[in-house]
């Protein structure tokens, strides 16, 4: 056993000394390989995503050494498929006793603050998948936990951020290729769900269970990719329509408007109810315009500046002359494997996560944001009254339909 | 001279009796051609427009007599151009003394109505450029008048209903191709003006001289769209931002939500300031997704109603298979000409209108509900509070601001 930054890595085959001054002895990694002990809290959809990514050693710098679950049949799974990890009942057992190094934490959103809570204050690094949590006010508590413990890792599960053609168009807005943002749009509604999706799960779509419907579990993703790409916007108004496609009682389509500090405007819709769908992101810009649909990044660049040729053409209907281009990316794409991936070279390495825990809240700020302007029937300021969104929250819960556990786990391959 | 429905017709080469009972005649048009004599009532950008279609033999059944215009400099381009037609400075005194058959309005929007109503009380034919007018209560006495005047035609420029990607969607949909709508979303965005188209007219983005922005100059031809294709909503909230763009005291950035009577949802995104632009229209359906873009439909045709498989299908992700398809149009779009066509047939000989005039009142119907909400910050059910717009109308209108005449005339070619 050695410790970086106060945390005991187990080395596999032989000891290792990590760290930036020791760089030579890191390249042979692959021969003298640091190992994290991962405890794998929830084993249901997701959970065995991430347990068959690891099992196909598409995460080498990580060993499932336990898991917890609820439910028998899943502690079965792990049982049979991770001879090597410990099985238990409850998340906090396994954080209390599990001999583990970090938690990948993916259970039912309403846990994942106090999970990561108790893991941080047992001084395990944590892997949250998303969202970070359905309120604020929770999350804040789990990001000041966070911030007790800087020597520990914290990442949230934003795979979409590994996209190649996301990556490259937040290069692109951050190098100042599209000028002065304008305008965004994204049509997000390719995430198509059957009634029996809805039916698998006792917690699923329901206030108490999940606390929102599309928005909290389909949508963290784009609403984190919006933030990153184009910041958190400072208004808000939205329309969710709860029940409207599935015999739920959660929102299942949901129209948003923003306005975002410069001036620019934005709108995000999405649903579950609609297929074949559409996932079209389009960002305007005094430079151009950029639109990401299906594998592609398409940008038409201005040769002169919107703003400038706007006042200055002697012209009425003439646009400055642009030029269409399909953007080269790296191609790459490689999702859930890559955050963990990198979780572990942080943990090991210090090396950078793909996303921070802490920027977890801003996605679902923008969330409960789109939720409360529909509760109220009222545009909402950024950030929000986050009391008022969790006491109105806890009135719809209050209220929760009950469900049957039914016990289904659902392959998520393909439909992340 | 002949009379049918009580109107006299002039015919240029001989006499001909037309009417549904000579159809031999009729065909004879060629050799035997009865012409609509037309008054211009505006030589400006669009006035000017139609006349060069007009002389460019376009519209074979068409002659114009008469033009008026208050600017000099465009009497004298009528009258150097339009040899055979009297020239008049106010479109009062085209309509009292133009010896025309029907007249065409093109003149800023706040005269339709009351030009409309003169010629119909003068017994002339009326085709009135879009949008019907500025405010409802107006358009509804125009249509009072012209419900008066039944053996009158009246007919609205609508020309982009003429456009093959539109007929052929409208047909799709009316023939249940889409099955039941759920939602629409038109990115409209390709509207590009500079400052200088802004500056070409004194009444041009003034409340007082022509009633509003995008949605009143550039917008009517998508609204009526929308509402012939997808039918009126029932509610809209909409945020429309005034001279964000532009150095003008009306709106140039529309956003504006829409619920529909069976409750699909809409969203309708338009601007003058974005450059290079979208127009993009998506319309979903419980058979599937067609996408407008560019000249182009394609429509993802499901095997199964998405209705039927979300309950029966066992499994949480999968979709109903669909088959994307490119959806073959007659590749006709003849616009202006072929409006004014029509407008000349269905005096001469009873035949279909493109855009009945009393449609007209329907996307103005939208378009001041757009504002109605933007104005009120509030959500507005269809159809409006009529009074109230106009009385936040004539608001806007008492502070309008004073803009000096410039007298410059812009082409549209390629831009309506």
């Amino acid at each position: 056993m050695k410790r970086r930054h106060g945390r005991k890595i187990r080395v596999k085959y032989g000891i290792i000394k990590f760290g930036y001054e020791c760089k030579l002895k890191c390249e042979r990694k692959r021969f003298w390989m640091a190992k994290v002990r991962l405890g794998l809290i929830g084993v249901g959809n997701m959970g065995t995503g991430h347990a068959e990514n690891i099992l196909a050693g598409k995460c080498p710098e990580i060993e499932i050494t336990a898991a917890a679950d609820r439910r028998e049949s899943r502690r079965e799974w792990a049982a049979a498929h991770l001879p090597s990890a410990a099985i238990f009942h409850e998340g906090e057992e396994l954080i209390a006793n599990g001999k583990v190094d970090a938690v990948l934490i993916a259970v039912p959103h309403y846990q994942h603050p106090p999970l990561a809570i108790s893991a941080f204050r047992k001084g395990l690094h944590v892997m949250c998948e998303k969202p970070a949590g359905v309120y604020t006010l929770q999350v804040r508590e789990m990001m000041a936990e966070a911030d007790r413990h800087p020597e520990l890792t914290f990442g949230m599960m934003f795979n979409q951020r590994t996209n190649c053609v996301y990556r490259k168009l937040k290069e692109m807005i951050d190098g100042g290729e599209l000028g002065e943002m304008k305008r965004m749009n994204w049509l997000i509604t390719d995430w198509y769900r059957t009634q029996f999706y809805y039916d698998s799960g006792a917690w699923r779509a329901t206030w108490a269970g999940e606390g929102g419907g599309v928005l909290l579990n389909q949508c963290p993703h784009q609403l984190d990719l919006l933030q990153w790409l184009c910041g958190l916007p400072v208004k808000v108004q939205a329309h969710c329509h709860e029940g409207k496609w599935h015999d739920i009682e959660v929102e299942d389509d949901v129209t948003a408007y923003m306005e975002f500090e410069n001036g620019a405007t934005g709108v995000f819709v999405t649903t579950t109810g609609e297929a074949p769908g559409t996932n079209r992101l389009e960002v305007t810009g005094s430079m151009g315009k950029a639109v990401c649909e299906g594998d592609t990044l398409t940008f038409w660049r201005n040769q002169v500046d919107e703003r400038e040729w706007r006042v200055t053409c002697r012209e009425g209907f003439r646009k400055p002359e642009n030029e269409k281009i399909a953007v080269e990316t790296d191609g790459q794409n490689p999702q859930h494997p890559a955050v963990l991936n990198a979780f572990a070279a942080h943990i090991l390495r210090g090396e950078p996560l793909i996303a921070d825990g802490r920027e977890g809240i801003r996605g679902l700020m923008l969330s409960n944001a789109m939720h409360l302007s529909a509760w109220t029937g009222k545009e909402v300021t950024l950030p929000i009254d986050e009391k008022l969104f969790y006491d109105l929250l806890k009135e719809k819960c209050a209220t929760s339909r009950h469900k049957e556990e039914k016990d289904v786990t659902i392959s998520t391959e393909g439909s992340y």
